[in-house]
């Protein structure tokens, strides 16, 4: 018997029920398994878009730390992040949820107003799921969204000389985990309450190659790029863009917040690989920062740093690392 | 602060959370909350279907009486026979999962080799999900089907005059449920792996008013299609089919099967309501029983045994009964 750890962590794991699963059969699954949601084709214009995302009480979020309706929100814009990262539009929610014996109906009912002020904000119907009873609070949000043929972004079409671009600033959200778990003060509100780029995505899939969201840090995100891309790339260490705030929480709990950056969960900003020459477009309509470039296969996935060069390693798994527990 | 079970348990606490999520506003939207599956309009001619359930370890399984497979069986058994419930068929599905740090890869892979003997058999794709790491083992199915809108069948078209008919037997899986928690001897198979009636719906669909699958009971069943309806219904109690085996583990137990049959979960057979003259098309394709009769609403709903009537009272309900902790 082999523990998923010593299998090769979750990303192994994934390839290996991949594997059992097989190819889909029917022709209309454009995209399934490895990207941030499934692709069917629904007409001859538009894709229909799947995606689902489950939080974990005590692994995604704890109770003391975050209201009822932060926690619905959260349900929301980590699934309508993925449907962003393909370039699409959310139509529709269900929602899987799991009550504990100690859930009152209080705290459920401001769950749902948390997920209705997400679907309320990005024009949404939450539009059935299922209630259970189970010893955790486990709220699995499935989004259906459509994207236009042409605006679909995949996560294996960055080319060799892509810029890698990303939206915002990242490490924020694990800067806020970080200094909950130290008990320290801090403005962690950008871990409690994470916003997806569904506006940005629009903008950017008119232009972006590949594009993918930053769930489990730039490092592993960079890295799905390439992987399915077929592609290596060179990350600039001191071009990733990163707050005040999130340097300042970091500087409190002695850490470097450019490994929160490359190796924290749930920033849910947009990475994403252009072509130079329409940087500019993007640019007057979002802001957005160039950390790296797209290279050719045989140059691997580096990160530099002055003229140090080293394998960018790893990102968040969730069988290596745990994130509140 | 109340306990849901204070507010009125499962189905009160839906009541409340489908206010505060409130009607959809996309016109496409057919049923939402309060069906076995939401229903969007996909073209003319089909609807999409689309369904989810949460299998949680302690409460819907237990891995010392199944086996991986098994668990993975019954996870999309659960999901297409709400699918079947519809008139619809499955296409495509999705899997969430949280597993605990001491699953080990194989009990994972056997759990999805499970998952893809029931894709087989029933002929859709398994074409994405998560996985996420959680202190409880947690499967989410989610299923994408197609049906022909002449075929959907919903809980809200019965009509007074109605026959209510049922398909296979009930009672079988809570009376293997309760003869692994008495920990007696007896053929528990129908509890470890439920089998939906697809095809049974399939052929049904085209004759039927209003379709539910029996997942709570089939008290909670009819209560359902009566309320969706605006109707009232008669069952007669000694109707009701039963198994030789289930009859037999009952009576080891000193239970009366027909409080399994009426209460219990998980069967997944079919209960539909049928114009008299359209019954003897369906009993030619299937093995069917008649159970009772839609009333109008102001008969009530109930049990009748020779000549006693009594309320039809409840179901299953999440948060009176456990299932199997």
């Amino acid at each position: 018997m082999t523990s998923i750890r010593d299998y090769g962590g979750e990303f192994a794991l994934i390839g290996a029920i991949s594997g059992i699963l097989g190819k889909p059969k029917d022709r209309k699954v454009i995209a399934g398994i490895g990207d941030d949601a499934a692709v069917i084709a629904l007409d001859k214009k538009r894709d229909m878009l799947v995606t689902v995302d489950m939080l974990v009480e005590g692994d995604h979020f704890r109770r003391e730390w975050s209201t009822p309706r932060q926690i619905g929100r959260k349900a929301m814009e980590v699934n309508v992040s993925d449907i962003a990262a393909m370039g699409g539009l959310p139509k529709y929610a269900l929602v899987s949820i799991s009550l504990p014996d100690d859930t009152t109906a209080e705290f459920v009912m401001e769950l749902y107003r948390g997920m209705k002020d997400a679907a309320r904000k990005h024009r949404f119907d939450v539009i059935g799921g299922n209630t259970t009873h189970g010893s955790r609070l486990v709220i699995d949000v499935i989004i259906i969204g459509e994207v236009e043929k042409n605006r679909l972004r995949l996560r294996s079409d960055a080319k060799a000389g892509d810029l890698i671009c990303v939206t915002g600033t990242l490490g924020k959200s694990t800067a806020g985990l970080e200094t909950l778990k130290a008990g320290v003060k801090g403005n962690v509100r950008e871990h409690l309450e994470p916003r997806c780029r569904l506006h940005e995505a629009r903008e950017i899939s008119k232009y972006a190659n590949a594009m993918i969201d930053v769930s489990d840090g730039l490092s592993s995100e960079v890295g799905h790029i390439c992987e399915m891309s077929d592609v290596g790339a060179e990350v600039f260490r001191e071009k990733i863009p990163i707050s005040m705030n999130t340097r300042s929480l970091a500087k409190n709990l002695g850490k470097d917040p450019v490994e929160f950056a490359l190796h924290g969960g749930e920033d849910f900003e947009l990475v994403f690989t252009i072509p130079e020459r329409r940087l500019k477009r993007i640019r007057t309509r979002c802001q957005i920062t160039v950390v790296g470039r797209i290279t050719k296969k045989r140059h691997g996935i580096t990160l530099a740093w002055g003229k140090v060069k080293l394998p960018l390693g790893g990102g968040y798994d969730h069988f290596r690392l745990r994130r509140t527990s």
